[in-house]
């Protein structure tokens, strides 16, 4: 048998993080991981979790009691809304326009569901009326769809016309708000969304490891009266009725330090105010995309479905995008991404996203970005960009 | 729509943890949860990673490549291990001495697989002979057993019996090592046990969130060639071999902040020597052992199968032992836990671990255990019970 490893201290380089998320937490949100525990079942724990459903309802606009943060990472939030609202048998309309309708299909196939399509292409949102079409053809059971597509930068304009279609099929809706809860416009309530799920490490600039999803009582109903238990049993919501509901009987440990952590990042919301913040997005995206453009590099969504929390930044003819975002890492420790899948190679992907959305950060960006592909060769405009950026930002 | 929710910061009560998990969390482990974060594709990240999967080998003892932090907490890597080895059709064979085995049959069963029984009362460990027996009568494809079951306090001895009984039928064995991992001896290689998965909050101290799982190839095999994948996404082991194998290739955030925690609560195992680890353990609960039985408390388990990270302290007649939990809690800020299932109201479930396993704590509970006892009238005698203590802590 081994000799115990010698490993050395946690020493991890310094980033600024504007990739797809992990987004830079805020100061107070790391010290709040370093609180020392109470047990999942201490009555002050109860008061914690009570704080945490009150700030995420908020922060979805919401009066949905059933509003809790899942113990995983988004994609178990996900995977809590699809496996516990697809029952075997179920027709679920997911679309391919990005990286996240594919992943809701394969999880909707494992729940025992049918799947059947909407298409757009790669980069843009869907049309109501291709949408109204998939209704009159399949009667799908569930609809899913992205509100803001991490893979591509698009932002889904019409829910509500997406939602009311649906409903008028008796259909339930789950909307994918990762990359929109906390930064950009949404409206749980108003927009008729029955589920809701998200990632704390993008607007919410919160660790990954506890993750926001929101049920309605129409999709509690069909959730609570299931033939057969769901797939999962960490993440049936049946069984965690039992934790964050009234009886507050153990199921499973929650992960307590990241349900401090997300109470936290969600009081830094209420502080700051919901509308405020998504303007405070807006306005320092908005920023970078006048710098970028004015560069001469073009963003891949059209301006009506642009995506503020992420920037899909067209890569520049002769420039290899593995490159250049090796070259920001490694001589600004700065990160960003490159595309996924139809759009590998072709995007930068820039987060402006919670406690990274912030001028000093995009004047960092313009520097790194600008030089990285200077470095290439390529026909860059940099001077043109910064000017453009403050201009914006001065607005 | 409401107001921002006006929630204070955030102060949670300073509790001693002796219950069954989470345990105190060491300050190292605590810091190292307040460093910002890297990416989860970081080329840094990926020595972290690694560094994570060697110390976690060390823990387990194993040389099995397939070790790894699952993204959620213990029952997330319990789903991982069982969702992944039993396929639609498996036979599974658990134990119904505790509540962990009812666990096991659950998530069985939800992965398709049939469930068959061996039996033993709560309070006991399963008896070789009735392995044997359950292995001639059922041909199980999977057997599950609860190395150390929290809820009974219970040590289950003979573990290479019983797996060299499930390998003469060709079935792969997962062990619960949830309570004794880093605390209590454990020989994942060298007792053959072919899946072993784990909580991060027991004798590791270490918040939860990021889970130990281990297979070794034998169990990959199984996992790498079914037939239909395994009903949840986010647990999919032959997804997750894409980013913690050679590949990393991105499938899920990781819980980054969480992984940062258990490196360090596994450096501290490292730096102590698994064996020491064991040691100290034995050594703490072996005062609390004598300490309560010398002040006339009973221990549930039998000498022989004591559970020295969770002991099961037998109520005396006449108290109450949810009064007696609430009273150490209100008066000495201490968490206790009481019995589940078969065992509710019969014990106390004082945890000894990791962290928390040391003499200043074993004294405290001594303390707060007597005098809540006393408050409630019952015969003891706390005078006897430090006096044993301090001899067995002085030996």
């Amino acid at each position: 048998m081994a000799n115990a490893p010698d490993v050395g201290e946690l020493t991890p380089p310094n980033r600024t993080l504007m990739g797809p998320g992990p987004s830079d937490v805020h100061p107070r949100v790391l010290k709040a991981m370093s609180t020392p525990l109470v047990g999942h079942l201490d009555p002050s724990f109860i008061d914690i979790m009570n704080d945490v459903q009150e700030l995420m309802r908020y922060t979805f606009r919401t009066d949905n009691q059933w509003t809790i943060p899942v113990s995983g990472t988004g994609s178990a939030s996900m995977e809590a809304a699809i496996g516990n609202l697809v029952e075997p048998g179920d027709t679920m309309l997911v679309p391919t326009n990005g990286y996240f309708g594919g992943r809701m299909e394969s999880m909707a196939e494992r729940a025992g569901g049918n799947v059947v399509h909407v298409d757009a292409p790669w980069g843009e949102p869907l049309d109501p009326v291709d949408v109204q079409e998939a209704f009159d053809e399949y009667q799908p059971d569930v609809f899913g769809f992205v509100h803001a597509e991490t893979s591509t930068g698009v932002k889904q304009p019409n829910v509500s016309e997406l939602t009311s279609i649906a409903h008028d099929h008796d259909a339930l809706v789950v909307a994918d708000t990762v990359t929109s809860l906390g930064g950009v416009e949404l409206e749980v309530d108003d927009w008729g969304i029955d589920v809701a799920y998200s990632g704390p490490q993008k607007c919410l600039s919160c660790p990954p490891g506890a993750s926001p999803l929101t049920l309605n009582d129409r999709a509690m109903d069909k959730v609570l009266s299931r033939e057969h238990s769901p797939r999962s049993w960490y993440l049936d919501l049946s069984l965690l009725e039992g934790y964050w509901g009234e009886e507050r009987a153990y199921h499973h440990t929650a992960p307590i330090t990241n349900v401090y952590a997300i109470r936290e990042a969600l009081r830094l919301v209420a502080e700051e105010g919901i509308e405020n913040r998504w303007d405070r997005h807006l306005e320092v995206a908005s920023a970078l995309k006048a710098g970028v453009e004015a560069m001469g590099l073009g963003l891949n969504p059209e301006d009506d479905y642009w995506l503020p929390s992420l920037n899909a930044v067209l890569v520049p003819d002769g420039v290899d995008a593995g490159e250049a975002i090796s070259y920001v890492l490694e001589h600004y420790d700065l990160e960003i991404a490159g595309g996924l899948g139809a759009l590998a190679g072709d995007i930068f992907r820039i987060g402006c996203m919670g406690y990274s959305a912030k001028p000093k950060n995009v004047s960092f960006l313009m520097t790194a970005l600008g030089e990285a592909l200077e470095a290439q060769g390529a026909d860059v405009d940099v001077d043109a960009g910064f000017s453009a950026m403050r201009e914006q930002l001065s607005r």
